[in-house]
């Protein structure tokens, strides 16, 4: 298969943790005798340094022309601390979002055994569970209107959903319910807002179509508590962009590390490929960043993307093996880790791919 | 001292609960010699059944007469699975807090001891935890415009929040910071938001007035991992209406279960004392509900309300020598509690009046 894979490396360890995905992604096309091409573009804080725009052109149009997107992450602490600051790394993201079409954020929460132990939450309650979430991801108060009235003193955000936006994501999340424990959990907070109580209506008026799906609704308070109170109690939840961001950060806990976890943001063209974990500029060029995410980042591209399912279970195989072998990076390392298996971000990328050229 | 309390129970397991509440408010006074009236109102579902209003006048009319108010719960399944409704329970609690100025909701989240095996969490990652949280409570998505367009087809909601609503409830933050550990978080999603970057100008504005207390900022979504994560890093958090909300639901697992949280919704008048939970219309009748919610809401009143720490102190105790003894609720109930010490609402009510009586 030929496929032409663009590198968005961004901010902070995005650089580092891609190296290793790029690396994985050459080695299933060896393994597997695909002919994978690459490229590489700017986007975030990066971006702004070198061209003035969190997305310049030139990146759009390579996204555009490329198969997947591996995508990094972005966001630097000199905004965070500046509210003024008119252009901003994450701009770059949300537009990136926008033009493409990547309407469907979906972050599946899977703990591997062998990491029980690294999660804040009893083992007992979160062996065997598995989440997939769908996070709307071009709508919602992340792309309503915003500004300052009042001489400044006042400031708004716009929290809007149309009934088709909300239709499509929640389609998606019913086919894939189908194909799993047929569950679904639709969560929004129409017991205040209006455009949850749009979204209420709309899964309510699917629903029937997905006569052998199971459909509850809670409310975003009551699923932040049930998600950690009762892992397993969850099969798929389909949920706005911004309670998705929160509830998916959250469900990180599940997995024992925000390290661990891939998404795939998808829509009706290409698709990008990134870890949960953000910038981290904390531990940005030390080499200790957990490249795991990104490694599974790619194990989704393969099969959504590509539709090679051998091959992204050989990655996700990979990873279990390393694991069960019981090597860590820092972020996953337990008090029964021994200190030489604590590997760094490149060390442990190496592991990985000795793996899949076996 | 004479204080004269309005009991508003509300829906579901409210009426359960405040019952309870009322009696320990009746065994404070003729324990310490003060002399507490009471009256009753309706509110929420019951109140739209009775009067066609979820806040009838009357209520509002007692409420601003009176010293305290000892709350239950609004809501009722039917109208959560109907969107459509008009008339929603929620809005008589909307209304109530924009009415009485309650802007500011404390939230304590401390763990009795007895409960460190309650939570999902694992004991060493709770033991400790000791978290304070203001919610702003009359602002946000929760009060902004809201509306249909479209022919039905879009709805947004507005969320806003003006400098001095962000101000006063932030100096609360950082005062109540300077008695305890003098570390104060503050929460938003300043990365997409104009209203949350509206909120972190404003503390970093009053920031160097507070220059003893240790300030922190995080995104909503990192929040909400950290908080289970690694409990013990917070101590005061201050944050919006909507965020705090989904923060202090899942916040509840660290106090082992939110039958055992209460809250404090104060400002310019009258303040409001009532659990976190809500009506918990699956349990409702059956006299299972854990009443601790609504008698440590009864512990907040005395202390906040009619500055009684003495009384206050004394119903915490009771709490905590009840749950020393091996009493518990069933939602509070672990795989060592005996049978016999699993007990109903009544009957855990009883045992703390019969050690406030002692
Ligand atoms: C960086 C930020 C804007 C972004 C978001 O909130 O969507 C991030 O948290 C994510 O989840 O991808
Ligand atoms: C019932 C609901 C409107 C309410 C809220 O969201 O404020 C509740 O969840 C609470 O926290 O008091």
């Amino acid at each position: 298969m030929k496929k032409h894979i663009l590198v968005v490396p961004g901010d902070g360890i995005g650089a580092e943790v891609t190296t290793v995905g790029k690396q994985v992604l050459e080695a299933i096309a060896r393994k597997f005798g695909h002919e994978f091409t690459y490229d590489e573009a700017l986007i975030g804080h990066v971006a702004i340094e070198a061209t003035g725009s969190p997305l310049p052109g030139e990146t759009l149009t390579k996204m555009r022309a490329a198969d997947a997107i591996l995508f990094g992450a972005v966001g630097h602490p000199k905004y965070d601390n500046d509210p003024t600051a008119k252009v901003r790394p994450e701009q770059g993201l949300l537009q990136m979002r926008k033009e493409l079409g990547l309407y469907a954020n979906l972050r599946p929460i899977k703990l591997f055994d062998e990491l029980l132990d690294a999660s804040s939450i009893k083992p007992e309650i979160l062996r065997g569970a598995d989440i997939l979430f769908f996070r709307e991801l071009t709508g919602d108060v992340y792309f309503g209107k915003r500004e300052r009235l009042d001489e400044g003193n006042t400031a708004y955000d716009t929290m809007i959903y149309s009934k088709y936006e909300v239709e499509r994501i929640v389609r998606k999340a019913f086919e894939a319910a189908r194909t799993r424990n047929k569950r679904l959990c639709s969560v929004d907070k129409a017991n205040v807002l209006e455009s949850s109580r749009l979204w209420r209506e709309v899964v309510q008026a699917i629903a029937p179509e997905y006569a052998d799906v199971e459909v509850e609704h809670q409310f975003i308070d009551a699923a932040a508590m049930l998600l950690i109170k009762d892992p397993k109690r969850f099969d798929v939840v389909v949920t706005g962009n911004l309670f998705g961001d929160i509830l998916t950060d959250e469900a990180s806990q599940i997995a024992g590390s925000m390290g661990m976890l891939a998404s795939a943001s998808v829509g009706d063209n290409t698709g990008v490929y990134e870890p949960i974990h953000g910038s981290a500029h904390d531990i940005t060029g030390k080499g200790v960043a957990n490249p795991l995410a990104s490694v599974l980042s790619v194990a989704l591209m393969l099969d959504i993307s590509f539709g090679l399912k051998a091959e992204a279970e050989a990655v996700v195989g990979a990873v279990d093996a390393v694991l069960k072998a019981g090597y860590r990076t820092r972020d996953i390392a337990g008090p029964t880790t021994q200190p030489e298996h604590v590997l760094g971000t490149d060390a442990m990328g190496q592991q990985i791919l000795q793996l899949l050229q076996a």
